[in-house]
């Protein structure tokens, strides 16, 4: 995946050609181009007819990666153990930055090997499940929640799994069915992939509020500013304890919806069950 | 087109939605839609089957503005006469919705009625113009200029042209090439829409930035915020005449290659002169 997108990304000495390449290539666990790829292999493409796709995805996660570290968003000064991209390039080219990954993720999922049929669905799903109604909704309730501890509690339950679902599972699941649909995919199985990405989304963005708080600065690459911002999350929502066995219950759920892959879809279980490792 | 864009903005009362409508609604000329559609009706296409995408391209247009405005880039007030996004919605919501305008551009484009081949070429061309080659690379320029008054003359020319062709004409270009491509124009006459695109862009911006400066801040809905930054514009760098001359010359060049179009392109010599009307 990395090598793909070295020889993806722009390699020239302009100043946005440089910001691109140092939060793409900054590291992450690449989770989402790899469910693009393992979508796409479940209904046998090969991956090499979606790893433009794939590096879409990443680039569409990377844009909202340096929008969200922002000084007028979560103002965050690390991300994957390097300063983050404003803190490297200044808001400006920040700014920039996010908007160009954006834009040409649009551009890269245009050139997978497909039908152009499955090439027009798959910019439509990335559209919108990473546009005003999937992730940008779930960025927008996040960041106007402010002083929730003001609020009911079961309201606030309510607007987290908004939250969870919105900011984190639509892009899961958006990745999911890019790599389906550019396989020719059904539509009983695109279904199953969007169950199973939607709670593996809800379980990853706990097992995230979790790692924030608790896991090693160095480790995670970045401070747990989600915490300092008294951020609506599973952990200050539930405690530890509760949030953890919802993260279990969670990835129980998306396991399920694998079922009629039959098994055709270890790999899936295998990623499931890496979300609760990296709580351990 | 204000009523196909007041119906396809989403009309619901989240934040985002009504800032999207705020923005998007608040006004300007309409010259890249009204591009994509007289474009497209250059090659039989009904307006009807572009109008998802002249909105599209609108929308790329108002994100444009949005993130422009913003305190780290021009940090101006405002725009099309009333507060720009971020002064009536903060900048964590205005980032945001340039964001989902962005994003949800290429999904308009998507909706356009044309083949699905034609339609992943507009997607493409929207990406290409807009993205990190295009207008991305003007605004990077723009912004990291500077102190430019102690540089040659000579390298600020190449540079200020760069920024012109890139910043403005590119989305001129993208809008023009969308209609025509969807209405399935021929190679060369997009050719010759490219090059009539990029001297309309010029003459364009090279207009804007006299009004910039001499225009009532009424007419134009915003303060001159350009001088204030000491940008580099046609006007700093040559003085109203010269200026003035240059935007002549290039609407020249714009008219010359519509030449193959015979007299079916009477309506973009209009939208030509129409540039120089703006400064009398």
């Amino acid at each position: 995946m990395n090598s793909a997108l070295r020889r993806i990304l722009p390699n020239d000495s302009s100043l946005i050609s440089k910001s691109m390449r140092y939060s793409v290539l900054a590291g992450g666990k690449r989770l989402r181009p790899i469910l693009v790829i393992i979508a796409a292999e479940l209904f046998g493409a090969k991956s090499e007819d979606v790893i433009s796709a794939a590096c879409g995805v990443e680039y569409f996660h990377t844009y909202s990666l340096i929008h969200d570290d922002l000084p007028a968003m979560d103002n965050d000064d690390f991300r994957r153990g390097v300063p983050t991209n404003h803190k490297k390039f200044g808001e400006a080219v920040a700014i920039l930055c996010g908007d160009a990954l954006l834009t040409e993720s649009f551009n890269l999922i245009t050139k997978s090997k497909s039908s152009e049929k499955n090439i027009n669905l798959a910019v439509r799903i990335l559209a919108e499940c990473g546009g005003h109604q999937g992730m940008i909704a779930g960025q927008v309730e996040d960041t106007i929640i402010g002083k929730w501890n003001k609020e009911e509690k079961k309201l606030l339950k309510t607007k987290l799994k908004f939250i969870e679902i919105k900011k984190t599972a639509s892009l899961i699941v958006a990745s999911l069915k890019i790599g389906a649909v550019l396989a020719d995919a059904d539509a009983r199985s695109l279904k199953a992939l969007e169950i199973y990405g939607k709670n593996m989304g809800i379980a990853f963005q706990i097992t995230d509020d979790i790692l924030d708080l608790y896991a090693d600065k160095k480790l995670l690459g970045k401070k747990g500013s989600d915490t300092g911002n008294n951020k609506l999350t599973a952990l200050s929502l539930y405690g530890r304890h509760e949030a953890e066995i919802k993260v279990g219950k969670y990835i129980n759920k998306a396991k399920k919806a694998l079922k009629i892959f039959e098994n055709k879809s270890e790999i899936f279980v295998y990623m499931a069950d890496y979300m609760m490792c990296r709580l351990y």
